[in-house]
């Protein structure tokens, strides 16, 4: 018997399509060992002035994408992992998909994005709308207020608001701002999904994007006709007529790689695709998280809370609960925090004043480096500020993107450091009230496993959140959670007759994995930071719960003042 | 007749004793046009580190001055306008200084400095304590405390509070601490007093500082000997024996150049001298404010609001109301915000990013000239920002220390620029609530005419003071309205018979004048800061008032952490 790895072994290859670029992994299925990964940057990245070729103007707020750079990722990065690891495509089983979500776009009957059509390639509303696009918030402001008014109980499986990025407020500006493209639009669906056609030449719909971004749900479907029709009578039918009422679990196959995208790739034909899946929920068994009581974060420009329940409860400002939505067999809770990188980047950009910046350039450290060891010398309490993380509104538990950033405490002695501390301090208390809202629901969180690209970066962080939250964190062995968690699925898609496993459960046990290093909560820090969370949480109800609303009369006179000619 | 300005000119010089440095100004007494001025910065500047000459290292919030620095700054500052100017010194007909207060010192009977003597000299408590030392709190907060319980209602006058920065704290705070200095101490007396007393070998005490700073009142007096028993019993007769119950008013001649200190200035021996003054209070007079309805603002690191009314009332958080203490015939009252250009310069030196720094070096503007411009392109709300001006506590109406600054409103898309433009405006929104608290008790403020440094750097400041306010704003005609205002008592002091004048009144129309531009309010601006001032006010309330004292435990807090050993 040949026992050498290299002739045993079998590998599945994960694609991971983010806001920026799409990074494919191929993973050893038995070990978990990664053998290699590539990123492609999208040749037209976010689409947020003009449209790509022309000098046609977006408004404020839009966010579009090209659906050939997610192509040209499968292209590049594939064919790239195959180079480096040497590994012999024979060997790879299975192959996994994970995107951004909600982003979607409208195609014609066969696939085709309509924006590949030259009558529509100068139509904004035929290209990609990015998760980030928040210009439908008109229609889902209306899509509430329709769904309140008539008492749809949906509501309340998505912490009683639908955003703005989701499927159905996004379909509903195309029809509302383009009826010809909406009318021209054979399907609508997932670029997650897409792809996944675009591989094996099936359409597939996942119950992943189907319940966390349109309503559906596995016990109540989707919302009735009648809903759609009250939001637009030419709405009623949209999903029979453009999307599509089966939709496949998580881990399932899709299909086999056409001969098209076996050449793009070059991957043998008929390789398993799995059903698309989307990057924060790949991430739960990339993470071994398979069983209730601990929190995934994935940590990076915004912070996304998931976690397993062990029945569906309604949990007050969450994004969404999903029946099977993560993992199988159990409710799948996300929540989020809108902005945490996103605010130490700003603060880097705008507030760091030219000495610090050459001190930090003098020691070969990036500023957030040389932050981060300034504000690592502070005690919790010690810079005197307390800060409400809101620079890019509030996601969970409040749902309001009006709500602004608050920085308090300011003395002549306040240093850059200690701001940056205050910040990083906010956005550990806003997990903390997430993690106890759920607690306050029934949802019990013992530990948390923390994954994506702030955790490796900051290790002050780690330990901020760990005595914020008096909670042990963990990291994932993989710094690829997305790509990584897809591999995975590729591997269960594959399934037992092609040397892949039964199920997700039976996966994690050969491929994920934790690092040992975990970060255990500092008593002291702990009980200062116990003090310091009680004034946030009076803040940020005292701004967030309707005592002061001066945020958003600040936003809407600012908004009238641009309005004005100069 | 011989008309040449030269041989009919007669000329008054002021100097005026700042926190880091002296300066005479030598002036025209008919037309008030400045000929010379000379800036002495002080050998040993604030010391508040270790005593000159020694390791000796003194304590957080101590400040202290070395008297010889004053002495130096005659002999630097006089001679040099006289050689600068060429004019005679017969031709000097008197002279005025004034000073920061409470700046106060202990002395042997015939005026000499403790700390001048060998014995002394290793001594803090023997220097002069500079009006920023901060060293007196717990005096002040027992002073308060057992006037409160006593029920005397001369706290009344001072907005309810005596601050630590004033006398009897000060002076308790060297007999709680070095008992054998304050024994040692003949007399206990305000540097500008003091430095009065070296010009013309008599020891005089101004009405001005004793009313503002030592709770002396033209009707009461000093508070009762039991008072300062209660306080402590060896400070029962601290008036009568360590200072005097004889206070000269604002205007009168002290006394005139001895030969000593003819042969320091090269005036002439016998110059008439006038009572020392104070340095906000002397402007009133330079910016022609000879009437209630005027307020004088010097705007610097700080502001200093002084107001004329027509009768005396207590107003809540004030400074204080002293009768004459300004102007004779009036009741003069003063009001402060303790951080107005501080909060730019800590903007600056902390928080503004090197781009920035780059580009203003490139087109040669100091930093503040470049945010100006930039935040000058901003329209009132636009940046949708709104900040309580509290880095360095509230003065008035609030007299807390331990409130602190807050930003509000910020998003991943804020510019420095717009918190640059939002520091300002909390300034003019912390000088609006002191006016309106003046109104609301009865004391009218129909125009503001702004003196100090600010006002002729940043034209961007006084037009929003003006939009924010709703008042007309105009500026001193001189830069330097301290000296200016006591070149103008000098004059007084002179009187008729020495070609001087007969009152302040006099002074005033001969010499000081506005400058022509004004800034006018404009309407549309106006309208929307009055909105933004509702939330100011709101917030100023909520943080100031008790209904969330978050600010001071996190002080509170702060001072716990930073106590324990690291």
């Amino acid at each position: 018997m040949d026992t050498s790895p290299q002739a045993t072994s079998k590998y599945a290859v994960g694609v991971d399509f983010g806001t920026e670029s799409g990074r494919a992994v191929l993973v050893d299925i038995t070990t978990g060992r990664e053998l290699a990964s590539s990123v492609y940057e999208y040749a037209n990245g976010v689409i947020d002035e003009t449209l790509p070729g022309t000098t046609i103007t977006l408004e404020p707020d839009w966010a579009l994408q090209d659906p050939n750079d997610y192509l040209e990722g499968f292209k590049t990065t594939i064919p790239a992992v195959l180079a480096e690891s040497g590994v012999n495509p024979d060997d790879v089983i299975g192959i996994g998909i994970d995107f951004t979500a909600c982003t979607m776009l409208p195609t014609k009957a066969d696939g085709t994005p309509l924006c590949f059509l030259p009558q529509w390639r100068n139509t904004p509303h035929a290209w990609v709308k990015l998760w980030k696009h928040h210009a439908a918030q008109p229609e889902a402001n209306k899509l509430n207020q329709i769904a309140r008014e008539l008492g749809y109980t949906f509501l309340d499986r998505y912490g009683g608001k639908i955003s703005s990025e989701w499927f159905f407020p996004k379909a509903w500006q195309i029809l509302d701002e383009a009826p010809e493209v909406y009318a021209a639009a054979d399907r609508l669906l997932e670029a997650a999904d897409w792809v996944v056609w675009q591989l094996t030449g099936v359409e597939t719909r996942n119950e992943c994007t189907a319940g966390y971004k349109a309503i559906w749900s596995k016990h109540e479907g989707f919302p009735p006709n009648a809903f759609f029709k009250a939001l637009d009578p030419r709405m009623e039918h949209i999903v029979d007529e453009k999307m599509s009422r089966t939709l496949s679990p998580l881990g399932a196959r899709a299909g086999g790689l056409t001969e098209e995208a076996a050449r793009w790739t070059g991957l043998n034909r008929g390789t398993p695709v799995a059903v698309a899946n989307v990057d924060a929920h790949v991430t739960v068994p990339a993470a071994s998280v398979l069983e209730p009581g601990q929190m995934v974060i994935i940590m990076g420009t915004s912070n996304c809370h998931m976690l397993l329940g062990t029945e569906e409860r309604n949990v007050p400002g969450i994004c969404g609960v999903v029946q099977d939505g993560i993992i199988p067999g159990f409710p799948g809770y996300e929540a989020g925090q809108s902005c945490v990188g996103y605010s130490f980047a700003w603060f880097v950009e705008q507030c760091v004043p030219a000495p610090y910046m050459r001190q930090a350039e003098a020691r070969s450290l990036n500023v957030h480096q040389f932050l981060e060891e300034k504000a690592a010398l502070l005690k919790p309490g010690e810079s005197g500020l307390l800060a409400l993380d809101w620079w890019n509104g509030n996601r969970t538990i409040l749902v309001d993107v009006d709500l602004t950033g608050v920085l308090l405490g300011l003395t002549l002695a306040t240093k850059p450091e200690e701001i940056y501390r205050a910040l990083i301090e906010s956005t550990a208390y806003g997990t903390r009230i997430i993690i106890d809202n759920f607690k306050a629901n029934g949802i019990p969180v013992k530990e948390i496993v923390a994954a994506g690209g702030l955790p490796e970066r900051n290790k002050l962080l780690m330990q901020i959140y760990a005595d914020v939250t008096g909670l042990p964190i963990r990291q994932t062995g993989t710094s690829q959670g997305g790509a990584f968690g897809s591999a995975m699925h590729g591997a269960v898609a594959a399934d037992k007759e092609a040397g892949g496993y039964a199920s997700i459960f039976e996966a994690a046990r050969y491929m994920a994995r934790l690092r040992e290093e975990a970060f255990i909560p500092i008593p002291d820090n702990k009980e200062i930071y116990d003090q310091l969370y009680r004034e946030y949480v009076t803040l940020h109800d005292y701004f967030g719960r309707g005592a002061n609303d001066v945020m958003k009369r600040l936003k809407r006179l600012r908004e009238e003042v641009l309005a004005e000619p100069k």
